[in-house]
């Protein structure tokens, strides 16, 4: 286990009816924007329940911001806050208005070209404070410092993260919102909320029992919990457990003073851009080619997801692994995830595609110890055609 | 699951030689008391890599903080806070020391007699901002609000907090500097690691999968991991994961939105109180009876424990619980710690002695459903004589 520090001020606020406690978590006398993405909140009753929340705050609405969120459309938001002097930003959606929100909320204050922040990753020395409501549990980002920004007119999805100026003061989530999601944002939400455990979880052994067991804890809660919150949206049981793991999964904890992977974020990410593919259908197209690819570099934390995650323990190291593989694949088949190229109707002319975008974004190498080159992405994705 | 708040601001800073990053983390205009027990910092090192870092501050020592801290040398502190204008506290030892840190540090603003803090539960609007180096794994102290004081003369163990005024600032785990512990200090810590989470963990089923787990994944590391750190104090892999483990086990992740126990804490502390014997080693005595007696309360997670963390499948209902009981008196022992009342030479005299404290700190019923009365805690008794 390497040194480490680890700090996350985000308060969490979890349940049924909490919505209304905002009111006492927002300085009075700011000035607040709202940030939502489609307006679906203004069908679940959310909007209004936030809206009650702030009836003696002064509140100004930005909507419309995308799955994927794009640059030129927060870069108005920023204006906004700019020209409106906003106090304080409130995220009202999923992980893609949260990290927008992030990016506007760095933004602001920042003196520089605001693309600098995600292509140079410029210094943030202060950001508008913010806090999200969460109606889709899945990127963790309610309980981390980290953004995914994308800008379509150049092909770029970029992250930066400025702890910790960019953690969210608090986050509600409230897991009876989750009711209103549609079946294909559960299912994403669940894998998505796996894979960010395996990318900090699948190396290689570090001296990490207690990370190695919290990760275990988290993808076998997802693998039970899952398909009954998948399945049936009215069973606040299982969605109170897939909420609270999907925080879980990116807050930090599991990766304390042990390196990580995020190979398939990367590879996924140039799917989206390319193809506009779902983010978590992007990682259950990637992740079972990773793992066949990179099984000798992996290969001891494999056998243990086999043997603890899996309660696999018959077979050969070779099938051991294997079965896991087939085994997670199915699981994601389960969510209601596909995982194959075909299934997009893509064909092997997107390897070259993702190959040179990687490239043009400097990720020439990638993995926990860089040896996931040009070569071996093409090997995964020839798996996964 | 019910609804709950986490919020956790102490910034965590692990691993060997970190002691010095301390300078950057308390403001350079702060005078700063530094608080410490019996003065063994002075001959492992750690107090010359505290006065290094803090060379450019004032600084204002206090040593002498006992073990099971004691009102009556604390309040001597809280007047030098006040005389002095202290700004930082900067706690150099374990639990007991950075106990009695908080409630120097709580006390010192308060405007009303210090003792009703504890005996009254006065409500703490503030606090000197303050920091801990540990140097002993045990308590959790260092990642959570809570703090338990003692006053001998009147023979009284009481615990308070003031969330978020008593989190530390900053906690800093060097691992290497448990090596200068004693054996029976490492057993201590281990076995007060163990028990803190069980407080959290061995009540009753609340849908709370992914609590459960992680309370699996602490107990389980530091069955595996305690030996080698007991055994070997230059096992640095072992010290680093028995220390993580410790602060895990209490910094109130595995009891988000779940009751808790802490009966086997409460009379505990009455042996403490009453004999002198170690926190730990009353919690070592207490366990094994606490759990035989509840264990038609406890039967379901009782299960859970003996098939997940002690690999126990065979037997029936009642004899899985016994294995599991017996196993970890087992571990308790392995530890170095005594389970029975006998090994302190004392016998059934103390159960009306310790009975009789309960009532008059009003005690009277304890335990995640309130049932363990003192006619329960005279049955727990009889089976630890």
């Amino acid at each position: 286990m390497n040194n480490f520090t680890y700090y996350n001020p985000t308060k969490i606020i979890f349940g049924e009816g909490t919505i209304g406690k905002i009111a006492g978590e927002i300085p009075a006398d700011a000035r607040v924007l709202i940030t939502y993405g489609g307006g679906s909140i203004k069908k679940n009753g959310v909007y209004q329940e936030v809206m009650d929340a702030l009836k003696d705050h002064k509140v100004i609405e930005f909507g419309g911001i995308e799955a994927n969120p794009q640059y030129a459309k927060l870069v108005k938001a920023v204006e906004i806050c700019r020209n409106e002097h906003i106090g304080f930003i409130l995220s009202v959606g999923g992980g893609s208005v949260l990290d927008g929100t992030k990016f506007i909320a760095a933004a602001a204050p920042f003196a520089g070209e605001p693309w600098d922040i995600l292509a140079k990753q410029a210094k943030i020395s202060r950001a508008i404070p913010f806090g999200a409501i969460l109606t889709l549990p899945a990127t963790g980002s309610e309980m981390n410092p980290w953004a995914v920004i994308s800008r379509k007119e150049i092909g770029k999805k970029l992250a930066f993260g400025a702890p910790p100026h960019t953690f969210p003061k608090f986050s509600v989530l409230d897991p009876t919102v989750t009711q209103s999601l549609s079946k294909r944002q559960r299912g994403n939400g669940v894998v998505d909320a796996f894979v960010h455990v395996t990318e900090q979880y699948l190396t290689y052994p570090q001296n990490s029992p207690l990370q190695d067991r919290y990760a275990e804890a988290i993808l076998k809660t997802l693998i039970e919990e899952g398909p009954k919150y998948v399945e049936n949206p009215e069973n606040s049981n299982a969605a109170k457990n897939v909420v609270w793991s999907a925080t879980m999964a990116l807050n930090g904890l599991i990766s304390v003073g042990v390196v990580t992977d995020w190979a398939t974020h990367s590879i996924g990410h140039e799917l989206t851009v390319l193809h506009n593919i779902d983010h978590a259908r992007t990682l259950a197209i990637v992740w079972p080619g990773m793992m066949r690819v990179m099984k000798a570099e992996k290969r001891e934390k494999l056998l243990q997801f086999a043997a603890r995650v899996w309660d696999i323990n018959t077979g050969s190291h070779d099938e051991k692994i294997e079965q896991a593989i087939v085994r997670t694949e199915d699981f994601f088949n389960n969510m209601g995830l596909p995982v194959k190229l075909a299934d997009y109707n893509l064909n092997r002319e997107v390897i070259g595609k993702v190959i040179k975008n990687l490239k043009n974004n400097n990720y020439i190498t990638l993995g926990e110890k860089k040896r996931v080159t040009p070569e071996i992405v093409e090997l995964i994705f020839r798996d996964r055609l």
